[in-house]
């Protein structure tokens, strides 16, 4: 099969590349050339039927939402109802990161009927069989080609955390250990059964699977700080520099890639954070988690990364995937999963104002209904209508404008007569 | 009387310096310098007995939560609650913008009750009397006078507006048109009776009595970009250059003075926004409402503001006036004042990490909590551990780790032996 970037490579402008150039508004010659250098993605499994999305630096920001279960909350149909709300509210695609329940026929179902790309983490399937520890090299490769053949569109592969790192770590630890889940299960691994990371050593195996069906590999950050404290850690840059290698064989053999990244980071660090990700990654597209601008947050962790995630995408983050307000507390509701995507759409859609000017009309024709006092128009046009609508009838007044100001609402008071 | 800027200008550390030194953990001489040079205010009226705040470039950045009445929803009780909650989720300041009830008795209560510097928008007063358009110059003037003989501690001056400005816009106009409330009252007043501004032609008077009491005049910002199309533009400028004219009249006569800013502003001219204020202005305190920056986030304008105020205060805001989730509806509800509140205390507190080292060591206990799974310490260190604890009681599993990972909790698998 022909990747994207290998076409790219080749010069070949694909179907794929024309349809994700029309909806950026972009010329499609120039989104091949970024393509070909792997500075942009196109996210779509060769098997699966959706329209194509680019992530990268020449395209706009784009959000993801995570949904699935766990063994202390398992509904197969309200991840799908979650799938639904965030795709409704703006995300661009949605990872299942099931541990609960039926994950084949959950996955299945989500490829069927949500129209945007999916993204796994296979290695969780593993853990339903048995300890994680007593997985073989095989049946750990083995689950991410299983992922590939179903028609999952990007996969995180956690092969930065190398065997050398986490004995370092081992003995040494840091002040909130390692938040990743598929890291922390690799990391078990290792120290058990004293060998190399699987995902590292069996590299050229995934990527052969990921050329036939052009899955995006998502270089997982098995080591990305979970506190302000350990950000920029011997931990989290020995694994970036390995991604950057990673991402270097990747591209060689014309297999697309994208970066995880942090996490929790200090709000004067960001910029900086992101710049070195396409420093040492080749300016790979870099999918952040955040960043979170402080610890004490939780409850309001979408707001903490809201913040995080706008400054980082202004200083060249790519792809951000959202937080809810349950963060660190539990799997999100419904309610949460709808307040996480709009809150990272708004810190998304406020970046991507600043590079494509069309985008702008949306914002203009709110202030204008605003104006105008023209609520309905103003409700059709928000990220959240129905929400704006139910706080504004919840304190319905007598008054035209609203019950802030009353008979005293500026916007009457500054019409030009 | 003697000002905090008269003494500070004199090499005298006044007793309230002092205070505030050792709450923000500086050099008490420092503190000092910079109010004599007006680059930060202690905001506390002679007759008003609270703690001492200061606002300003040397110290923590502040936020501050808005409360009050309107003809369409009038509840004096409910206000003074929102006035208790905001200060309780870390507001350091309230502002009480009512417009309907006894305004006199409610500001007394306030004064009384609420342990932090009380500002208000004096002309509001006027408006339950009689049209704005019909107050006569004495009248505007000796609203204020009678603002600052009660005890408010900060009052908003829009005086920064002019006739010559607001004839231009009154040709002209813009997007969004005029968004304050108080700056919209005087552009009308100015048209109507084809005087200048009174607050600009009296500000003499308004500084004398500002003198007497040490009540810090928050220059307002009529012109403020209510969209982000029209942020920078003619008129916020023009306004904003008469407000550094004003600035450097305050300082002279020993009263002390911070200036309101936007608003709504495009992500990527936060920063210049920032410093321009700074220049214009001598460096006078910046006082932000916002920036938001998109137009299409309503429901959700804490969020959209707290990325803007964080933003803006890593450029240089000092004092961020709060959102919260009705903005653009109507009166926040209690539970909206709770959460923008908590909004902008996330956006400041970010801020103040990369400026106050001892603050880290809260985070870092949070994080080490986390980490060790201590759910009930880590609820007593948060921003809103009831919310937290909250949503976490809502998911309880059967695990002692929370619903998101069940028994693959990160946080188990990486504790080191």
């Amino acid at each position: 099969m022909s990747t994207q970037i290998f076409s790219a490579k080749k010069g070949k402008i694909t179907d794929e590349i024309k349809l994700a150039a029309i909806s950026e508004r972009i010329d499609p010659k120039k989104l091949m050339k970024s393509i070909a250098k792997g500075h942009t993605v196109i996210t779509k499994n060769t098997k699966h039927d959706i329209e194509p999305k680019a992530i990268g630096s020449l395209v706009s920001v784009k959000i993801n939402a995570n949904i699935g279960t766990s063994k202390a909350f398992n509904d197969a149909e309200e991840e799908f109802e979650k799938a639904k709300i965030a795709v409704k509210y703006g995300s661009d695609t949605i990872m299942d990161l099931s541990t609960a329940g039926n994950l084949k026929e959950m996955r299945k179902h989500l490829l069927d009927k949500i129209p945007v790309p999916l993204g796994t983490v296979p290695i969780y399937d593993i853990c339903q069989k048995k300890s994680f520890l007593d997985a073989t090299e095989d049946e750990i490769i083995d689950v991410f080609l299983s992922h590939m053949e179903l028609g999952i569109d990007f996969i995180t592969v956690h092969a930065g955390i190398t065997k050398n790192v986490a004995e370092k770590y081992s003995k040494k630890g840091r002040l909130a250990g390692i938040v990743s889940r598929g890291g922390a299960l690799l990391y078990q691994w290792m120290l058990h059964n004293d060998k190399e990371n699987p995902l590292y050593s069996n590299f050229s195996e995934i990527l052969k699977t990921a050329n036939e069906f052009d899955v995006v590999l998502s270089l997982g950050d098995a080591l990305r700080p979970g506190s302000l404290n350990d950000a920029g850690d011997y931990f989290q840059i020995a694994e970036l520099k390995t991604l950057g290698k990673l991402v270097e064989i990747a591209h060689k053999n014309n297999v697309q890639c994208i970066v995880e990244g942090p996490g929790h980071v200090p709000i004067n660090k960001i910029a900086e954070q992101m710049k070195m990700e396409k420093k040492y990654c080749h300016n790979a597209p870099f999918y952040v988690l955040g960043p979170l601008v402080t610890d004490i947050g939780a409850g309001y962790d979408h707001i903490t990364a809201a913040i995080g995630g706008a400054i980082a995408a202004m200083n060249g983050a790519d792809f951000l995937c959202y937080v809810t307000p349950s963060e660190h507390l539990g799997l999100p509701s419904i309610e949460d999963v709808r307040a996480g995507t709009v809150a990272t759409k708004i810190a998304a859609h406020a970046v991507n104002l600043t590079r494509f000017k069309h985008l702008a009309k949306r914002d203009n024709e709110v202030s204008k209904a605003r104006f105008d006092l023209n609520w309905k128009k103003q409700f059709e046009l928000l990220l959240d209508g129905e929400k704006a609508r139910e706080i504004y009838c919840s304190k319905k007044s007598s008054f035209d404008s609203c019950t802030m100001c009353a008979d005293l609402c500026p916007m009457k008071l500054s019409k030009i007569k």
